[in-house]
């Protein structure tokens, strides 16, 4: 049970307009921290694993309020470096039927972790201790003295025996026009290095550019992803695939290919309160099925359900424990609990 | 119209946490007070009787705010004692889509209705003045003091020519393992005080220990409440069944069994608001039948609108007018009212 | 793209007790102001025309408030003269499922609109200047002197060559008892001065008392409208059919008499946030195909989809861009927007 | 201890604007029912006397949270008439130091209140019962019918052997213009049938247009205070007087006409939360050291106490209990109380 | 009256944590938009004139939220360009007593006004429409490019016979260590071009790097006020003195400075609500005096007293009328108006 | 840097109505966790120091959210069982001006902490790790389990070199009538084994029956503390003296024995917002003091400095910084910090 996770990644401010108003309609905010990295550390440390973030914070009122925040979520600031002057943020307006959603960024690519110098981390220290450090391609669209941190990072992590998570997580916004011409490469340097990479088959053809004759997106992913594991050499490839139904529930599966076999998880069909981050809850219970040894089906199942509860709860980070997921599979509505 | 109606029982403070969040993420709570008994006399008062709890309440700020929430909902604290320094308090954390309420009680072993002397209620007074009294299952849990209490009250209320009613109410947390043991002769005192009893095939089969073959919910009930009826020597006997389905709506409907019969409510489909407190709507529109003098399948069909209704508005206790539920009896979907 | 439009009507105060509470039940209000005329002209301010709203407000905080928020929807209030000391209200309590919403008004009757005398209008100099002007049934159920005005500013409209629309709005409670009687003629004036008309297959009947034989709808809608474009020679009328469902979404679409030709907009099903003012919505569509130049169907379908959005937006204002309409016309659930 | 007191008159809503912002900053209202006959019967609730109010109220949402609010205050409707359609309110903006506070009222002519016909109330049958009853020259300042009403009610009350109090309570806004002309003969209607009354040296010259060649304040009620309780016959008559100093703080002391000795109570220092219906605190106590016999100076004491408390606590309406009353006459600053 | 005031400056969120709490204690936010130009030109606007800001905005719901909040306080957005995608914002964490308040800012450097081009200004036509235009030294400490367009907006504004009005407000946080010193000849292009400027005894000794042996404050202004009024050929300069008294009351006089003599106002001491943006509401009072041709002595205790007020609202933006601050000018502490 | 601190006591849910507002008007409440202990060990890990709480907490929602809060403050759960069903609470109405604040405890008899056996606590173990371990009479109050955990905690500290702090805190209510009696040898138990006590003149007197002819405070601690050092055989001895001033701002100083001499604090004058826990915020200070190797002076003035901080933020927990703490020690009034 004492094993040690950490992932790298930038720690974001939302600001959440409430009741369903818009910014230009409302006057208050909910705020609170969260990030890819946040919520799977979150996550894993309410599963009962050691987690810390590494990256970096101002270190001012702000900083203050997003260490207390990851502290209050089980994190251990031990790694996060207090540096530079700005924390990445964004804003939701929270859609409601037909009216999606809509996140608006302040200016991340300033912020202390996205200009952090090397000096600030102690990566191969870091590197020793962690069992597992979790990596996203959002932070490899920053620039590339992150993306070096990364790779410097990663390296550690596998020479010194630690299992690389990869979580691709494109984001056209951040990579603009020509971006996957451009990320290709960089998500290669990532895949090289990773035992486990989440990943879709939309990734395979628009990252990696690779071609595949097959429409419907099941048989897109049975034909990619055994060649991706294979070529990058990566142990485990997850990820889910989501459709939104025209009474705006979601339906949702998981998948995870291992050992040669594509398995997947029973499908969850379910109303949505908070939707952002909870392909961060997938993650960490992919994470949870290794750490624990779980079947590839019992793995997949438990990572679809936690993904499924996340967006039962408000905010970004998965809130759930064991127990609940482990309900969840059950797919039986059940009554207040007293 | 102008009848009496009391209830014996505890005053608990509600403590909700808002916006669908966890206790570990809000900071803010609503309260409110409520309890079966309180339930049922605020629902009879605003039917227009005169109602009453009897009860017994701190003499401190939090005794004061619920003595001013139980006048706020039109019932009358004449019997209310002031002794005793708790009140028994439950957590509220609202659940979405497939993640499920969750109730957390505070200690109400050592509340002051719980803790309260015979010397504090004058039973034999109250009893002379009441139409209908109101006795709960969850009271019979408590403790050997509060179940005299129970006995010595309902004694007087026969004794008196009023009506007793009795909602079985088992609350397994309440009673423990071993619970259904314990609890049936508690349980039989009551049954055979009371005219009017609020119980389901569950109560049948686990509190009396009663057997049947049938499988189905309904056909035990058609088999089981009529010997009940009989042995017990109790005129009107009623209850819920519900459904909960994939979607998280609620299916729902009553029965009653009175004269040898068994009659079934027209059955409600519907989203849940609030869900709590909604079988003490039920046993509410009850009463409000046998007062009124309705016709068992209007009795049954008003209590199971007002059921139905009292999971649209926020908190335990119905707010529903008799306008209100003769309406929702029509099954007609409606626009805004103006 | 610099056209003049405004709306002649009352600004009311919306006081709306939030989190689905009854007014006996919560203590805290949300407010904002609109009413028909703001709703128009806050949409087509939204979708770049200049917008004025002419009214009176009385010269007080409450005066200052509603303002500040025409304002803020980008509704100029040069044209809104400040005197008399009141303002419409109205209180609305939010239902949910099966308990319909409910509105509540204050006294309108003694507000500064409503007592506002003539001349503080400069009615020939603003229809000098406006490209279309908004009326509203509302204001014609008030009084003579309201109604006086309105026949006034609409016939200096029409004289100087502006549009002149008017939105039917019969409210049963303004008109009372034998109130179609009493309407039919003022409702006359307004049809024999409108190029534009905002009118059902209801308001034919029981306003006009036109007779059908047809049963449905749709059916009378295609008998009667033609019949009243060239009675009161209306160039175009146009107005949405509504039905809701058991489980309380709404289905709804628009319709357009134009050229002897009736077109109906593809049909919208769609949970409901916020009812009240999607009707002002469907007409600012309207207006805006009009500006536009949209096709009839194109207008039609605009405009249902405005509608729509109008639903999932709190407040009874439309706040929806041309934008967000236009992707709403595609019928395609979204996820989040980042 | 088993006195009715009652008042006769009108219930007001609150409105008040949250966090010393102004109506045009904010989007939300707290919301209270008070008044100056709902603030008197309500404190003397609180010091354990049965209180009514005589008044009339919609037959609506509104009407119905004004009732659930005067219930939650220990008040009993039972002789409040449901009839009209409105209810009288107000908007309040809290100052901050130098910038005062704002009241600005909705239109209460037309409210339930003031047109309600005589037909609505029992005034001789509730006359029997009481042993005070409460009026206030703000009723005297609406219109005929509500005059008519207060000179029916007193008479019968003084003819039946019950108290009469009379607050004058001159409000400039009211009485427009050459009100106090309008005012005088009205306001003698009231005195003479008055047993208690609320007047200030104001009154005296400014009401009843008596001289005083006195400049001081305390000389000039020292002179006329006499006159008046001999003219009039009342046999008591209290008020108070306010200093507000250059701090914010207000200094206030309360006097007390009597057996022909003017009694002035011990002086308060003091910050102000909420100043509003602070008056009636005091009218509140003077009423409650008659029922208790209190001596003179310790009825004023108590009232100045319990009116400089008012300013402590939210709302209009005086929520101190006897011994937090009599604990503030001390005069000592207190800590925490645990 | 109709005279057209523009302000060119970036308009900046105001994300204030509530009840006095700490970022790190909190979860919600207050948020409003503000900036120096904002809160002048929404004054004057109150002040009954024609205000516009020139600045640019993301073309994003912070952008729209900005937008709608500028029109709110009624001041035009005609001349605001739609670019860049960042907004400057600070977070206001509120104190109390002993405890500070304090400001913490993102990132205003990237943000849409500080990276504006040159082409989305229309500097010579608004040069022809404005009256005064105001600037501010906080635009100055950005970069060469924000200081260019000042200079060539403030150029075209003298040359189209406008009035230029600058306000010093060096804030060292945003020029950093050497500040003053590269500060000394961007502030000199600007005193060089204003017609009135905001300054005070530190601004002459730190930014123009002036010697005073004198030691008091008013001793140092007299002394060195006329020399920068001669060499920078200054016609009006005007600015406060603030004294935060150990009871945390503030104590604070204007002054202004023209026709060679050095003026005070009355001195105001008086509790804060809201301490930030009153600086601006001294110059919009200086600005109205100005266009109303006040005489020196009224127009300096108008700003004085414009500024008190504005310690006493929520926000930056000063909300008083042209009435509350000249009922503020008679130092009288008022009771309630109603 | 790298000492561990420990504190051995209640986690407290603190449940405060907020804006003024009594339980009896109010349904909100803001909640946090707190407990002397939690103050302690919060403010010394804001300090830097490695802080842990041990105690109990049940295993709910409720205990979840608890260790939440004290994770966000910072503080280890590491050596927190998780046991029992309840937690202590108490309610928070603030005061106001001469209305006192006052405090209402649910039932704590019966809490997690006050019922956990010894097996749940490794206290040797934990000893080994701890530098200083801080004690509360509180738990001293409670029942005879909790007190002989504490002398088996404290001696185990003693015995493994660590610091025994132990803060007298009588508290009235918790030992009911003849209090002081029964309390002495429980206090005399922790005086024995204690290196640090808080502690004042009155605890002398009350608790250990001590007696001083001296009547004023400052004679009688200058008198009694220093044979009560010698006595208990306690190296430092410190505590605060408070006056609660007519304008209710509150007067304090420190003061220090060690080494054979009193030393005074600096004396503070200053405003309430947040009174609860003030206390704790002093010796925290202190014990930095202490381990920082502080002057006596410098130890006493920071403590009372961090005292004074401590009723400037809302909640009880000390949230002060070593640096806003530093500030403060220089008395001087500070405007906004940006």
């Amino acid at each position: 049970m004492n094993k040690n996770i950490a992932a790298f990644g930038e720690v974001m401010m939302r600001l959440e307009v409430p009741n369903y108003e818009l910014l230009s309609q409302a006057n208050t905010l909910n705020y609170s921290f969260s990030g890819t990295g946040t919520n799977i550390t979150a996550a894993l440390s309410r599963f009962g694993y050691s987690s810390y973030l590494v990256s970096t914070l101002p270190d001012n009122s702000i900083g203050d309020a997003a260490i207390a925040h990851l502290q209050k979520l089980g994190i251990s600031h031990q790694f996060i470096a207090r540096a530079g002057s700005y924390i990445g943020m964004y804003f939701l307006e929270n859609g409601f039927g037909w009216r999606p959603s809509r996140v608006t960024y302040s200016n991340r690519r300033e912020s202390s972790f996205n200009t952090a110098v090397n000096e600030l981390y102690e990566f191969e220290h870091i590197a020793k201790i962690m069992d597992i450090v979790h990596f996203c391609g959002i932070t490899l669209a920053m620039n590339d003295s992150v993306r070096k941190q990364m790779i410097t990072f990663a390296s550690a992590v596998k020479r010194n025996g630690g299992t690389v998570v990869f979580d691709c997580n494109y984001r056209p916004a951040l990579w603009g026009e020509k971006g996957y011409k451009e990320a290709k490469s960089h998500y290669e340097d990532m895949l090289h290095l990773a035992d486990v990479v989440m990943m879709n088959e939309k990734d395979a053809m628009f990252i990696l550019d690779m071609k595949s004759e097959k429409i419907n997106r099941e048989d897109q992913l049975t034909e990619l992803i055994p060649i991706i594991s294979k070529k990058y050499n990566i142990s485990l490839i997850a990820g889910t695939q989501r459709t939104i139904k025209q009474d705006h529930t979601h339906s949702l599966r998981g998948y995870m290919y291992k050992s040669n076999t594509l398995t997947f998880s029973n499908s969850h069909t379910f109303p949505v309160l908070d939707r952002i981050g909870s392909g961060d809850a997938f993650t960490s219970g992919i994470i949870y099925g290794i750490l624990e040894g779980f079947s590839i089906k019992k793995t997949v199942d438990f990572a679809a359900a936690a993904c499924m509860l996340a967006h039962t709860t408000k905010g970004d980070t998965p809130m759930s424990t064991k127990m609940d997921i482990i309900q969840a599979m059950t797919y039986a509505a059940r009554d207040v609990e007293r």
